[in-house]
């Protein structure tokens, strides 16, 4: 009997673990759209293929699966672009699929022809076209085991109208292709466990920092731990906020710049010393502060400084090995009397005060901590927080807080805008499917909104419950007149984060 | 006395007569934006960057100058590759302008770092990053040249942070450096000219088709007076609708396919034989059509079929030397009587009647033709049109007649949904300045519409005259139940354009 | 009946007018090149991939026709990249034709697997992997059209294994495809014409510069009669030499930097403003100079300075109509009483005694005027001389002798050392074939020749009749003793060209 | 004081551990090497830059420490790029610096200029152009450190002319600049090793396959360990020949068919599953065959086929933890009884017989075995054995022993023809320093010899004691009369690998 590429993609797709399908659908990927429904996929259509491709990615961090992109030849891809990066960047599962143009038509100007392999080659972990009807099952399995394998990432299938629609001998197909899935982590090296460990004992001032990778990782319950047997402090960094609960008695965000500039040996748990932690360098850091850090990729290590230990590790195993070397040596922290502590805390004191006044000001027209103060108040403690803007986001991030992890979705790592709406519906689809009487609150500022606010119509159309709460400031920039040019000027300061 | 890299940039960009600016912006390229207006650009600020790339292209190919879209590093300008592309495909002159991270931020995760001059290459016709302030200008004016120059297309300009901010003694910086503009075009091979005419005057069945090509070139006049004079049947290509007014008596659009069918020879003006025109190629032209082929690009001539006059040259020169070569053979075809004509005038007699009983029938949901008849009947002659969508793009470009050229603005060669309301806000930019009476209509189908809508933010708050007409099919797919999958598959093979 | 991707390759080559090809061969091409060869093309095993690439683009400017490189996958290809840009930045047709692992094996670690089409890209016009057996053709046509079209340059054909023993049915395959070939050439602006006659006219300093884009175009008669009219001296660019003969009256080498320098009026055929010509800047060239520029390449003109006139021509249709208009208007230099002429052959008289001096010296170990002196004076004058090194380069460019085109092969353009070999074995071939009289004299300094000194056994084997002259200044630089370092940072001084 | 960036390159590389140089030097990196032996590096002057790279990598793979490969801009680069691709497949350290066009050259046509950052991308972990002299050391730091952690590759760094003259104050320069180094590996999951242990005890029919990977990662005590505790037959890869010595008892070299295809359980110890083990797949498999895979690369498991165990560690701390908890479990096999020893070793005598009875077949022209059994029997044990060629490589592999690890260096898993002058260069330099007793042998087919045959000037010139034997089977494919094509056809059935 046959079977065409349609259904061998759709087939080969279920059989790997892929659940959500976010995408815009046309000529060649019709039909492809309908084969994806048929074999139990769960397909969203949305209003442009930057957002779905947005949504796609949130999906894949929410799952761990993979979400798919389903887009058309040519700009449907090219519209991708942004997403694909950005996946890859916050080291998000994403595959992306496109149709392209019929094969025969190629160099000749096909319709919406594009080198479309080549295109992807630079955001992507595996980009490829199936050779042929026979080989699509190879080729998933890849796409979806290299993107959440080791740092997981980007996947791109490249499918030929042509291939779409060629039909195979279903028994030469091998629909029943393996299925390996995302590999086991690695573990640490004993020393260097050992290492840390030591370090952590000796220190006067140590912080842990939390990262998106922890997230990732799966590793919300060794972190928990951790953070409690030894009461070190923690900062979140903005995705990493949730994998211990931001209200945990050792979170110290409020003290976040007196945290990273006195602590003498950090602890780095699936964070990239990037440009959110200000690359680990002065004058952000202490001269001699040590950092121990643990990275899945060998490549982030010693990246932007020298780490005093540095890790290649999976965080969770790391982790407990860390927890458990530290209760051997009968390590922790206690707040009473404490120095470090002290001096954390009366930061807290003094900015939770600063904080609480603004929040009380309730003068027209309201200002950002009033704001946040009212929804954090009215919103459930498990919700998903979706958040992007430039204020909004940055002052937001202090007050909404995240008591699970992967809870919070922002413009990452990439400092991506127009995010939001997208991460709303892939959020509230998992919601739907997994966590029925979750809310997802989408804190959009009103220029980050616009990039996609058109995707309230696919939320209306989905019937999908995601509050959006759009703060107001002008923030669109339309030119000026000459005499404020100054102003602007300065306001371009302010805008600095 | 000292000047800084955004304002050689803002200067050189005047200097090489760039007049729009459309974009985002944001951190690094803020002062840019207020640098750039200083000089006296006209800065428009969008709602998506993907639609800011696309008003600049469209304000490059209403002026022949490229439109400027400024955007921010990482995915600000990754927002803009459909754009890049879909300027390259259609050969409209685009700079593409991006800040990027600091340079020493390189390399440790800086804000938004990105390969922007290599994710950029393949959609340009000039990449680069200035290698210093004083440098700034000489790439300008390259990648001001490059666009405009040849077949026009797409540069990319890369501005590190630390680019922008870095002073340099305005006496080293060559502000007036030279410029040299696009260049003057090629002319055709006199023995061409002739061999095109002989091939004309001996033809049974010649048809004229005008392409964006002829459009971009200016060559209006000489095409109008080439139809005038010989009074051969011609087709426009979607946008090269209006070169000749597409209620010339010499339009045949109503039979296109039937004059595409018979024609024995055909003149191609700045016309691609790509998926727009069936690659020239049976069964939609017969077989032993003779064509007479005209581009720009060297390497266009001869693609997809053999030419049976392959000339390289611009479209313009060409057109006046082969006028002038027929009008010395005396040639000209008159309709009465003529056989070719008489079985054309048939054809589009009764494609005119079919479409007159639908615009007749006004029964709900309204069809297309009764929009389309309606809409036709209340908008200005001399209209900008602009026009995306399904049915919607492809019935209604039959029926909305330009008299002017460049004033169809679609989806074009690359296919590309999400463009209307961009290139809607760069026509009615260039009307406000150049054509104050003149309309922009803006007919969409639902589904194209959601790629962009929220630039009608934009158009509101630049008080733009945009009339949008939204035709809504509910075409939106998202998703089906069971019982309804084999009516979506047939509803598939009608969406086929 | 059956034929299989070798053959249809093979014969797809044939008919689009491929006469040579160098190669090496392994797995998966040995058949390949069985084939190549029973379809009549001639093939000649090289040494080293990288050598039969400079071998294949040398035949191609020889010939006007696509010399083939074949080559196996993986480094087989990745050997000819330097030899592709090479090509690519000189203008000469080349098709590079590589094998490439199974498509099944694709992404699972296949033999010599490598992204092969993605890593010609950057070197191409055109490259591309034939879909199926039976597009062959079609991508064969295109690949030979682009790389003899317009500006000439690189195509590659990527070949699996899979695809070259793929069998189709012969009557379905279109061995028959068309023949476009190299397109017939844009002609010039006659207002252009007329601009450069007048400056010409009025010119006190004039000059003209031939470049290696006269060459190929094939110019040289009209550029002969141009100069033998107009009396205006010229310099040809190193592989212009010979397009007019080198002991013309009116070559005025012997006075280069004096004519650049002094020059009121140049006229640019075919060569572009790059290093070798200083760019076209100060201090090389006259403050107020202006330049007339003609070119094949739109993106060309204007490059490096603003052009008094740029013309967008074939170098052939613009000489014959400047001649014309020059003739039309009566011009014509006289050397004798004109001062121009007078302060040019001034200089010309110092050189030469200089050099006749040098030549004289016959002092052990031999100057290099000595040597090439004798060259020169014991090779017939229509030799196509080779040559590439540093020194021996240089001052053998000034003392021998080309009088005719396209018979001088060096290190271009691109400045590449390792193309002597290559291109000596492809001059013999063409010999052989096409002026079995003629001689082929290979002049290398000794770094230059251990590059592909190997290619030595090719002449050997194929019993070629190549003159190699090697002059030996023990070039290669091995590392120094410290006392030494300050000799060898002033000898880094005089060998920059 | 100011220093320039040559010696801050210079100073820079040494710093990070890098100790040899190999290249060929030109405008204008010739003060680059005279700064590079100022700092205590050693420079080697090659013939081609393809020999350089191959060179260079080589060393890479002997020391652990990138070799660096210095060249000029653009063809000097690019003709590394083979060797790049080499490298980055065999996961060897190798850093590519060239020197490119002044940066106010660029895009008037500098010197050689080319987009050497982007041709190097594709065949690199880490490509950058340093944005400023400043800015070196910390590029150097990352080059360096990315070409050895992790999987081992490849690093570029651009030069541009105006770059390496730039001036700093030292001061100002970060000389001191930190040295991480290659990153500490990491371990297995406990619970996958002890699935693995459960999974060889259990095995009737147990293989161990011992890779490059295994000699990359210094693993040889751990392997020998293994292998010499526990007594399971081993297959060495062709580089992973040494690692244990190829003359243990436990080694099934000469009984591989068999061996692949018989095994039940097969421990894969840094072997990718490849063309070179035959993807792990049938016929050259069991049906059943259960892999337990190690590797450093998290995108290298399961690829191919599913491995039962498949673990994400180096290989040396996987093996050492797998060897004590098999001695935990006191597992081991014993040849004398046990079915699968026995059927092995009989395999291993037929082929040895076979071997014997050819190698003293001493008529002419003497075939293979004759030829190698007489090297390997004159050789000492400790010798570095490089090889290339098709049957010369082959045959050879199964008859020249290695007992050292690191001690072969063939064509390898790119199959790359042309590298073994370049690599015995290289492992004759090496041995000069480290192992002045070690002996080089090179056995080389007479093809593969011809691609690099001239470096045997360079290594006169350095007095490098390498002994080159060249196995002459008059391999070179000239083209053929038409009644041998046959034959021919044949041949290249047989020539197949």
């Amino acid at each position: 009997m046959g079977i065409d590429g349609n259904n061998i993609l759709a087939e080969s797709l279920k059989k790997q673990g892929v659940e959500y399908v976010f995408g815009i659908v046309g000529i060649p990927v019709i039909e492809t759209s309908l084969a994806f429904q048929a074999a139990g996929l769960k397909y969203i259509g949305m209003r442009n293929e930057q957002a779905a491709c947005y949504a796609a990615q949130a999906v894949g961090y929410l799952t761990g699966k993979p979400g798919v992109c389903l887009v058309v030849s040519g700009p449907g891809l090219l519209h991708c672009i942004g997403g694909m990066a950005n996946a890859q960047v916050n080291c998000w599962p994403l595959l992306v699929i496109a149709g392209s143009c019929p094969e025969d038509h190629e160099g000749i100007g096909g319709f919406q022809e594009w080198l479309q392999v080549e295109s992807s080659r630079m955001y992507c972990k595996y980009a490829a076209r199936p050779p042929s009807a026979r080989l699509i099952p190879q080729h998933v399995e890849k796409a979806v085991r290299l993107a959440s394998s080791g740092r997981p990432g980007v996947s791109y299938l490249d499918m030929p109208a042509t291939l779409l629609t060629a039909e195979a001998e279903e028994d030469k197909v091998p629909l029943d292709y393996y299925t390996a899935g995302a590999i086991k982590p690695a573990h640490p090296d004993p020393a260097l466990v050992e290492q840390a460990a030591d370090l952590l004992v000796r220190a006067e001032r140590p912080l842990v920092i939390v990262g998106k990778g922890a997230a990732s990782a799966r590793a919300e319950e060794a972190v928990r731990q951790l953070v409690d047997n030894t009461k070190i402090p923690f900062l979140p960094t903005p995705m990493g906020k949730g994998v211990v609960p931001d209200d945990s008695q050792w979170c110290v965000s409020a003290a976040r710049t007196q945290a990273l500039l006195q602590a003498d040996v950090i602890l780095l748990l699936g964070a990239r010393l990037n440009w959110m932690l200000h690359f680990g360098q002065q004058p952000r850091y202490a001269p001699n502060v040590k950092v121990i850090q643990v990275d899945i990729s060998a490549e982030e290590l010693n990246n932007s400084i020298k780490s005093e230990v540095a890790v290649h590790s999976d965080i969770k195993p790391f982790t407990e090995a860390l927890t458990k070397k530290l209760s051997e040596k009968k390590f922790s922290l206690q707040p009473a009397g404490n120095k470090w502590w002290q001096t954390l805390q009366d930061k807290q004191k003094k900015n939770t005060q600063f904080v609480e006044a603004q929040a009380n000001d309730k003068s027209v027209p309201l200002n950002y901590y009033a704001v946040f103060k009212t929804v954090q108040a009215n919103i459930p403690k498990d919700s998903v927080i979706v958040s992007e803007g430039a204020n909004t986001m940055d002052i937001g991030r202090g007050i909404l807080l995240n008591n699970q992890p992967r809870h919070r979705l922002d413009a990452g790592t990439f400092g991506t805008m127009g995010v939001g709406p997208g991460f709303a519906v892939a959020a509230a689809m998992w919601c739907r499917d997994h966590a029925p009487n979750k809310r997802v609150i989408c804190v959009e500022g009103d220029s980050a909104f616009g990039f996609s606010g058109m995707e309230i119509e696919t939320m209306f159309r989905y019937k999908l419950p995601v509050i959006i709460i759009i703060v107001n400031n002008n923030g669109i920039y339309s030119g000026f007149d000459k005499n404020t040019m100054k102003e602007f000027q300065s306001y371009g300061d302010v805008a600095q984060r």
